[in-house]
Parts: structure tokens; C-alpha cells; sequence
């Protein structure tokens, strides 16, 4: 193996083992930027907006009798590592969740590190593990705006297969216009955290 | 390198990386058992219940104007491989979720296939990643009944760190009492599926 110059096959296979390690940290997906300090609930809240490609939409179901109905969708906040904070969505009213927005817009996304790899051996439920639930109103996003384009580019780059998702579903962006932000990084309850202060944050 | 036999550097570091795929799969965690034919709506739902420790619980916020609030938790449905398909969560009622709980019991908890590792490629928001809802009454278990002892078994087996959580934040053991099952596993929207179909299928 004379390509590997004077890497045994110990060394090679233990710098394979370390490298694939700080991959598989993200579940497979290399991070774009460090963990912030617990301490900053902007930059944290914001890093979880942006690092996490997907989460749980809960809307008010008309079908079941007013139950608060969770429902696991991707999302995007902008192209990765440029994120605004605020999470797209690309939905069709095939599906419950549109249907419910539609009817009553009350709503939250709940996102968690957890899935990111970056809590370790810590239980997803542990405060030291970050979680996030932004809550507001889930609003059509006209597709003929500025914001629209913002959103398609947003969503697309992060869900390249959204792009080739049946034209026919009729798919419609939603943004979710946030007006209460709950966030848990650290042991003593949510961080005080205005929605002001989590949209002007610069990542 | 004696001891490697006749594995050169490279055939070792394949098998090196080929046997820590295996494991990463399940996002560092070993899957209890096989995926299993997304024709099998029961077998599907009850696979995700029991090997996902976490998902998104939906609640009535009363602070927050009636929105449907997702938050993130930890649940269990059964010690390891021997889930019953009832979800159980420890809850403190310094949280929302468990405080919204003692006054509105509708809720319901979201599960995706898509931590498990198993999704391989495809989109979060692809149904051929599964997700699971299960909708319906989140009730106190007493905690002087069989069920909880049998509760507790569950959470604390998945979550060994649970035992060890502060008495002085006064944990409660919760169920779901499930009322409606919402799972997509592939296309052609959510599977038709009983509480009796979920609830009777055997692991």
C-alpha cells in the first residue's frame, strides 16, 4: 500500500474511526457552526433553528375534536449557515397539518438537539439537552412575493428533493410568524427570550 | 502489524468503516429489531413506538391563547423489545406541557423514523420515512397502581438517568390514552389503522 506513505494500518484505520466520529456526530450531517454557550439564548435558539433541517408542526385538528395534532415535517429557516430564524414550510392540504392552518392558524414547531448528536450520552428530555418550541400563527406565503423566493431557495437547499415533489399535491409555502419563543438549554426553566431578540440575532 | 493477519490497511479500514455504519444507522444506538414491510400499518406503528425514545408532545397552551404546544420529551411504551404500544412520560409540572395536561387532557405525540438512522437519504418530509401521531387523552397514572409500577420499568430502562432526577420537581408519571392513529409510511397518505389493530398487535 504504497499510496499510504507511512500510515500503518493502526494509524490509518484510528484516523478513519476519528474522522468518521466527527461526522457521525450530526447523524451523518456535518455541522455548519460550534454549539453556542447555554448561556446566549439568542445564538442558541437560533443555532438549533438553523442546524436542525426538521421538526414537529402542531396545529389545532379540526378532525379531532380541537386535539393539539403534532405532525413531523421538514423545514428551513434560509440556505444553510445563513439562517433568519423564521421556519418555512413546504405543505400540501393533502396532509392534515395545511388543512388545520388553514381553518385555525394557531401553531408551534418544536425542534430538539437531540437528533443533531451534539447531547451526547444525555437523556433528549435532560435540560442540558436544547429544545425549542416556537409558537405564533402558520401563514400562506403569497408565492408571487419576494418572501416566497426567499423561502423556495431556503427550503430547496437543505431539501434538494422538494424540488421534484409531485406537482399535482400543489404544495404551498407557510411560514410560521412567531410570537412566543420557549426555549430549555440549561437547568432552571425556559431562557427569558424575546422574539425581538431571537429575529435580530446575527449568526 | 502481525496481529491484523492478512488485512491490509485498506481491506481493514473498509471493514473498519463498514462495521461502524451498522451501529451509527441508529444514531449510535443498536435498533431492537428489523424495520418492518411498510405494508404492515400495526407492525409499522408499534416498530416506531418502541424504538424511538422521544418525540413531540402536543398540548392546549393556556398561556399562550389555546395554541397547540409541541414539546419535546422522552417516553417509553415498555422495557426494550417488549413495548405494549401505550406511550408513558415523566413530567414535572415546572413544565408547560405537564400544567396544560392537568387542565385540557388533549394531546397527542409525534414520532418520526427519521433519528432511528433508518431513512437512509430520503427527506424527513418524504413518506417513505415513516412518522407516527397518536392523539388523545394525556392522563396521571396513580402511582400507587400496577400501571405505574409497570410504567416506571419502561422510562426508566430506556432513560436511566430518570430514576436519578430531582424529587423535589415532583415527576409524574403520564399516559397517552390513545384515541387516533395517524402513520405515514409510504405514499398514498396515512394508513388505515384501529387503536384495537395498534394496541392488539403483537412485537
Amino acid at each position: 500500500m504504497e499510496s499510504h506513505g507511512n500510515l500503518n494500518p493502526l494509524k490509518l484505520s484510528i484516523f478513519i474511526l476519528v474522522s468518521f466520529e466527527a461526522l457521525v456526530l450530526a447523524n451523518g450531517r456535518v455541522l455548519l457552526s460550534k454549539r453556542p454557550d447555554p448561556t446566549d439564548a439568542a445564538a442558541m435558539s437560533r443555532w438549533l433553528a438553523s442546524e436542525n433541517s426538521w421538526g414537529v408542526l402542531s396545529t389545532i385538528s379540526s378532525d379531532l375534536g380541537g386535539a393539539p395534532f403534532g405532525n413531523v415535517v421538514s423545514f428551513s429557516d434560509g440556505i444553510p449557515g445563513k439562517g433568519r430564524g423564521i421556519p418555512y414550510f413546504y405543505l400540501t392540504t393533502l396532509d392534515p397539518t395545511a388543512r388545520n392552518a388553514l381553518k385555525d392558524k394557531r401553531s408551534s414547531v418544536a425542534i430538539s438537539e437531540y437528533p443533531l448528536g451534539t447531547c451526547g450520552k444525555i437523556d433528549p428530555e435532560n435540560p442540558k439537552c436544547a429544545k425549542l418550541t416556537l409558537t405564533g400563527k402558520l401563514k400562506v406565503v403569497d408565492s408571487k412575493s419576494t418572501e416566497a423566493k426567499f423561502a423556495k431557495q431556503a427550503l430547496f437547499s437543505k431539501h434538494p428533493e422538494m424540488k421534484d415533489w409531485p406537482e399535482g399535491h400543489n404544495f404551498i409555502i407557510f411560514k410560521l410568524a412567531i410570537e412566543d419563543i420557549f426555549l430549555i438549554d440549561w437547568f432552571g426553566g425556559p431562557k427569558p427570550l424575546t422574539v425581538e431578540q431571537y429575529l435580530n440575532f446575527k449568526m
